[in-house]
């Protein structure tokens, strides 16, 4: 297969990493990466001649993105629907055609009570619910900023949104504990992960006096070697189950994220008690933009 | 009074900063001030050139020093003693006097179940005992790795760190919230402080989720202008008072830290009932080296 094939082009953009697929109807036929994520691009032009460059080849057909090439400081401001409303999102078209082609960006989803926001993972939603039109349950999708969505009748109902991903990658990577971490020992077997997942679901207001501890332990040699990792991680998606726990708890749970940290995220649940499903990201985002651009068409 | 007069050198030698008074007995007669904290300082010979620069055209006195220069990054390590333990800190002479003098390190504590650490925290309550013998109840020295001590007796009989600054820092500067944050807005009198303060301390699981929603407010319109900053400290600070509930719960409360910082947890403790007492860190700190000084010439 090659693109030459493809009737339109799905691109997932991020805040630091653009990806884009050829696709035939809601199957993929070729696929690229970047690095120009909406952090590395600063005005509508510089926007434009990146989805030129990495189609190259390609034949001029329409893109449908996700992701924060929506939000303020991406290409074009996609206003954000406010929950309850339907997974799949609404597109909007930059403006002008760019490279002689429409490009359509997916509006993300809001929510005022308490407040809350989404971009990209509507999408995803979207596609989870193309596969599966009847899921009624909580889908949680682990990252950088961690959603619990809660989804019935088709519908995004409410979401909550834990920086769980940012908070360890800050810890681990600038704070004083990065002296004590081992690269890759964040594990969903071993025990200094699922015994921080109990401490910090249970004693929530203890973690926070526990963290320190994992830099102390090996100053004062009491630290099992490489455990350092796997605790913190444990304890930062402790808290982030203990604050989600109407979410997770007795509902049906899946999971759709990278994959290490969705294994990180259901050990931790299975923990509880849970049975999460887990899914796979890129079909679901695949699956949305296709959601979204038939919907589209239909309309106009 | 100029430094002619003086008898010994107090130096408070911490991570990022460096400072001397020339002191004649107990009383501070000079000062000065440098950036060469542990961080920029990459060898001994570094560390003695730093402190002949530093005091240059003042007497060749005994220089005693506390804080970070006696870790293993530091100048020469200093052996941490178990709590519990005297709060006045003993003394090790750097080897081969340099530049001719003394120089001596105060060493830290350390804790084993849980384990825990401090280097320079022991010397300032050593200062807080000198002018209070009988003091029985707690210390708190909030900073970037907020201490909470529990004295009797004259001794440090066990303690616990909250990375309360170091968190707040990595949030408020490098997370996602600093789109959020106005400069100098966590001022204890601002109900967004105090509202946070109680959320957090009530509801400590919920608090981890609450962090997303001072971005969030922001994107949805929702938020008091400059009230996201009080609200990250007050959440932070109830947190840390929430960790800590059994050194402050019924106890006399000491804190010995920067005004500003010092002033928010005042305000978090007198919230929950408690009576803090406010004491000044670098009376505390030259305090804590001259009796620690003194101990250290009666003994040889």
């Amino acid at each position: 297969m090659n693109a030459t094939n493809a009737d339109w082009i799905a691109a997932d953009w991020g805040t630091s990493n653009l990806r884009v697929w050829a696709m035939r109807d809601d199957e993929a036929i070729d696929m690229r990466n970047s690095d120009k994520g909406m952090n590395a691009l600063a005005s509508p032009e510089e926007f434009a001649a990146e989805i030129a460059r990495i189609t190259e080849g390609w034949p001029a057909l329409p893109v449908v993105a996700c992701g924060m090439v929506g939000a303020r400081q991406g290409w074009v401001e996609v206003p954000y629907r406010t929950a309850p409303c339907p997974a799949i999102p609404e597109l909007v078209a930059v403006p002008g055609d760019p490279g002689g082609r429409p490009v359509l960006i997916a509006g993300g989803v809001k929510q005022s009570h308490p407040p809350d926001v989404m971009r990209g993972e509507e999408t995803q939603i979207a596609g989870i619910l193309a596969a599966r039109p009847d899921f009624d349950g909580v889908i949680c999708l682990p990252g950088t900023h961690t959603k619990w969505v809660r989804i019935s009748a088709g519908e995004i109902c409410h979401f909550q949104t834990v920086m769980t991903g940012e908070v360890f990658s800050l810890l681990s990577r600038q704070s004083v504990l990065r002296h004590s971490m081992t690269e890759g020992s964040s594990d969903p077997r071993i025990a200094a992960f699922s015994d921080a997942v109990s401490e910090a679901l249970s004693r929530p207001h203890q973690a926070w006096a526990n963290l320190f501890r994992l830099r102390a332990a090996d100053l004062v040699g009491h630290s099992a070697p490489g455990s350092a990792e796997g605790s913190l991680s444990g304890m930062l998606i402790g808290l982030d189950l203990g604050a989600a726990r109407p979410y997770w708890l007795g509902e049906q749970v899946l999971i759709i994220g990278a994959p290490r940290l969705s294994a990180l995220y259901a050990s931790a649940l299975e923990q509880q008690g849970s049975a999460p499903i887990i899914g796979d990201t890129d079909t679901a985002t695949r699956a949305g933009l296709h959601a979204a651009w038939r919907q589209y068409r239909t309309r106009s």
